[in-house]
C-alpha cells in the first residue's frame, strides 16, 4: 500500500495581494494548509479556497500564525502561552466555520512560521497546543515535523497525527531541518527535490546529511508554493512519486 | 411558566481598552453576546468572557460586526452579500472555537451595529445570513428584533430563534424601534426602562408609542452595557422582572 | 519648450506583498505617487521607494487613500469630511517625514481610489482637501484630473497644480473619464495608448470620444503600473513621447 | 528663574476607546506627548488633541510606539534598527502634519513603551533615532530620561534635549529607574509623589534610593495619566511645585 499525501500552504494572499499560484497548486497537492487571517489570508480568500478544495477533493486544514500581516508571521512575537493558544483557537474556529459555510470540513491543523517554530520546540507550548486542538475538536489531525517536541506531545496525547517530510530541505543527523543559514540547507533544483522525496519515501524515513536513514512513518510530503520555481518543483515531486509507484491521495482517504 | 432571558453585549474591549463593566453585567444578564474581534474584542478578552460565562452559567453567542475597530462597527461599509457572509462565518467560527477551548459552548448568534441593521432589513442579506448560520451549525439560535425581515427569514427557515425586547427603546406602531433621532426614542431612566420591560412581558408583546400591544413571544430582554447608567438600568430591569414573578434564566434553560 | 512629466502610482505593496514592478517603473516615470500605509504601503516600502527615487531623480508625492488594506482603497467608506481630512493629513505627514529621513523631499499630493473620487467630485471635500494641503505645506502641488471640481478648487485657492492626462483611458466630451463600465473606456494596447498620449500632448488638450480637443495645460501623463501589460504600455508611452520631440523630466524640473 | 515644564502622555485612545482624562490633563500638564496611531491614537483623536493643546498653550510632541494596538506598545517586537526608524519617522511625520492641519506645531519627540526602552538603552538604536529625528527636523527636541544612552546620544549630536524627572518612580543609585518588579519602585500616593518632584527640583537633581543627589538639569516633570489616581497625583505635583515657587510653563516658553 504505497500511498502518500502532498501538502502545501495556500491562501496566503490578502485583499488584492496574492502569494503563489493557488489554483495550480490545488491540482498538485492533495492537502491545503489555509492561512487564517492573521499572518495572511482573509475571509474571501479562505472561502474561495475551501470551495475549490472541496471541488477538487483536496483536504484542508487551518494554518494559524501570529497576528503579523506586516511580517507574514515569520517574526518572533513575545506572546504568552495563554495568548498564543487563544489566537490559535480563534483562527482554527474561523477556518472551521468558513469550511462549513461552503459545505466542507477542515480536518487538520498546521502551525505557521514563527509560532510554528515555538510550538514545535517548546515543550509547554507543544503540550498546550495539543490540548487546545483537542478541546476544539479531538478528531483534528495535527501536522508535525518528525523529531520535534510537538511530535512527542501529539503522540503522548494520542491525538491524530500528520507526519511530514520536506522535499526541499536538508536534514541534520538528529532529524531536524538544517538551518537556512547553512549552505545546502534549501534545495532549489526541482528534480533534486523530487529525487529526495522519492528516496525518503522508499527508504521509509528521513535521509540526513550524512546519509543515515531515520525511520519515520511519513503521512505527507510538504511542498512550498511561495518561492520562484515552486510550481516546477511541486510538479516534479508529484510526478516522480507517482512514477515510483506511489498513489498520491489526501490523508483523509487513508 | 413566567420565564425570561436577559441578554447584553459584552467583551467589547480590545487590548487594554474596555467598554462597560463586563464582570458586573455577568451577574445581571443571563446571556452574553460576545464581540468577535472585528468591531471589538480580541482572543484574550473572548476567552476570559467564555470562562467567566461558563462559571456563572451565562449563555454565550457570537456578536459579529464589520471589520471596523476604528468605528466600533457602527459605520456602514459597502461589502457585498458574499463578503458579508464570509466575514460573519469567520467570526462565528472564531467564537465557537474559543468557547470550546475553555470547555464551553456558544449557542446563538446576534449581529452587531451596522451589519446588524443591514441583515435585519435587507431580505437577501437576511436570507443569506440564516443560511450561513445553518450551514455552520443548524442548532445555533439567531437573535432577532421583532417585526424585521430577519425574523421572517429565521421563521421561514425553521431555525431556532431568540426574540428580543428592548427595555430602553421606544417602539413605533409597526413594531420597529423608533429612530434615535426622535425625541423619546431612548429611555434613560432606569426605573422607567424597568417598568417598560415588565409591562411588555406582562402584556405578552411590544407596547408601541400609541399604547398598542403587538403580540410577540419574547425570549429575551436586551439591556445595554456601554452607556452611562447602563448598570443601574440593567439592575433595575432584572429586579423589577423578578419582583413581577418572572424567573430570569438563560434561554438555554428553556 | 516641449517638456512633460510622466507619473505612476508606486510602492503599493505591504509586508512581503508587491503590486507592479516599482524598480522598472522608476526608470520610465519621472514622478512617483507613493502609497502611505492606509490602502497599501508600509514604512519600509515607503523608505525604499524614497531612497530609489532620490537616486534616480524621480519626484515623489504622497498618495493617500482610505484605511482599507483589504479593499486596496477602492471601496467607498462613509467617513465625514473632517475624518477624511484627518486621515489625509496623517498620511501626507508620514510620507513627508519618510522622505526627509533619507534626505529627500516630497513635492506633491495625489489622492487614491475611492477617496480620490470623492475629493475630485464633491465641492466641499475638494475645498477642504485643498485647505488641508495648504495648511500642511502651501508649496505642495496637488494632482488633478482636468474638468473636476478639485481642479476648480486648486485653481481658486491659487495652489500649485499638477494637471494629468491619462494615456490608457477614453474621455467623455465634457472632459471626464469615460466610466469603466463602457466598452472602449480602457485602452489595453500599448501602442494605442502611446499614440493617444502623444496626440493629446501635440494637440494641447484632451481628445474626447467624439474627437473634440478640450484645451488643457497638461503637466504630466499618468501611466499605470498594476495591470498586466502595464510596463509595456509605460515604455511605449515614454518612447513615443520622446520620439515626438518632447523632453521627459520630473515636474520639479519645470 | 525657577521654571519647569510638566509633561504627560495623551491621546492614547482609539476609535471609541479612551485611556485617561485628556481634557483634565491638558489643564495640569504644559506638554503633551501624543500617541501617533501605532500603539494607540488615531487621526481624529490626534487632531482633537492638537486643537485643544493649541487653545490651552500646551506644547505637543510625537509619542511614537511599536505597531501594536493589541499590546499598547508595551510588548517587545523584534524589528531591525532600520525598520524601527522607518516606523518612527512615519509616526513623527503623521503627528507633524496633523498639528499643522490645525495651525499648530509639534516641537518634540518622546518614544513610547517597549520601543522607548530599546532606544534609551541600545547605543546603536539611540544613535539611529537621534539621526532620524535630526533629518526630519533638527529643531525637534528629544525627550530623555537622565542617565540613559539616549541622553548621551542626544548630547553628542548637539540636538535640542528635554530632560525628564519622574514624580512617581524611585531611582537607583546610577540614576536609572528602579525596575517595577521591586517593591517601592512606583509611588502611588499623590502627596508623596508631589513631595518627591519638589524635592528633586529644589535639589537640582535626581534623588536616588540611598538618598544621593545626582545633579540633572531637568526640563520637565513627567506625570502619568493612565493609572487610577493619576489625576490626583498630577494635580498634587503641579500644586506643590507652584507652592514651592516654581513657574510651571511649557518648555517652548524657555
Amino acid at each position: 500500500m504505497k500511498q502518500i499525501d502532498i501538502n502545501s500552504d495556500m491562501g496566503e494572499g490578502f485583499g488584492i495581494y496574492r502569494v503563489g499560484d493557488d489554483e495550480a497548486m490545488l491540482d498538485i497537492a492533495t492537502t491545503a494548509n489555509l492561512a487564517c487571517g492573521y499572518h495572511a489570508g482573509d475571509p474571501s480568500i479562505m472561502t474561495a479556497m475551501c470551495r475549490l478544495a472541496k471541488t477538487k477533493g483536496v483536504a484542508i486544514g487551518a494554518h494559524p500564525g501570529y497576528p503579523d500581516l506586516l511580517g507574514f508571521g515569520r517574526r518572533n512575537m513575545p506572546f504568552t502561552k495563554a495568548e498564543t493558544m487563544e489566537m490559535i483557537a480563534y483562527q482554527i474556529g474561523a477556518c472551521d466555520a468558513i469550511a462549513k459555510s461552503v459545505g466542507y470540513r477542515m480536518t487538520h491543523v498546521k502551525t505557521h512560521g514563527a509560532v510554528g517554530h515555538v510550538i514545535a520546540n517548546d515543550p509547554e507550548m507543544a503540550e498546550a497546543f495539543v490540548q487546545t486542538v483537542r478541546r476544539i475538536n479531538p478528531e483534528l489531525r495535527i501536522s508535525v515535523m518528525s523529531c520535534t517536541l510537538l511530535e512527542d506531545a501529539v503522540t503522548a496525547a494520542g491525538s491524530p497525527i500528520l507526519r511530514e517530510l520536506y522535499a526541499d530541505r536538508a536534514y541534520l543527523d538528529d532529524g531536524k531541518l538544517m538551518p537556512r543559514s547553512r549552505e545546502g540547507s534549501v534545495i532549489h533544483d526541482a528534480e533534486e527535490g523530487a529525487r529526495r522525496a522519492v528516496a525518503m519515501l522508499e527508504a521509509g524515513g528521513i535521509i540526513t546529511e550524512s546519509g543515515k536513514v531515520l525511520p519515520v512513518a511519513a503521512d505527507s510530503v510538504c511542498i512550498h508554493g511561495d518561492t520562484p520555481g515552486a510550481l516546477a518543483m511541486a510538479r516534479a515531486v508529484r510526478a516522480r512519486i507517482i512514477e515510483a509507484g506511489w498513489t498520491v491521495r489526501p490523508y483523509t482517504a487513508a
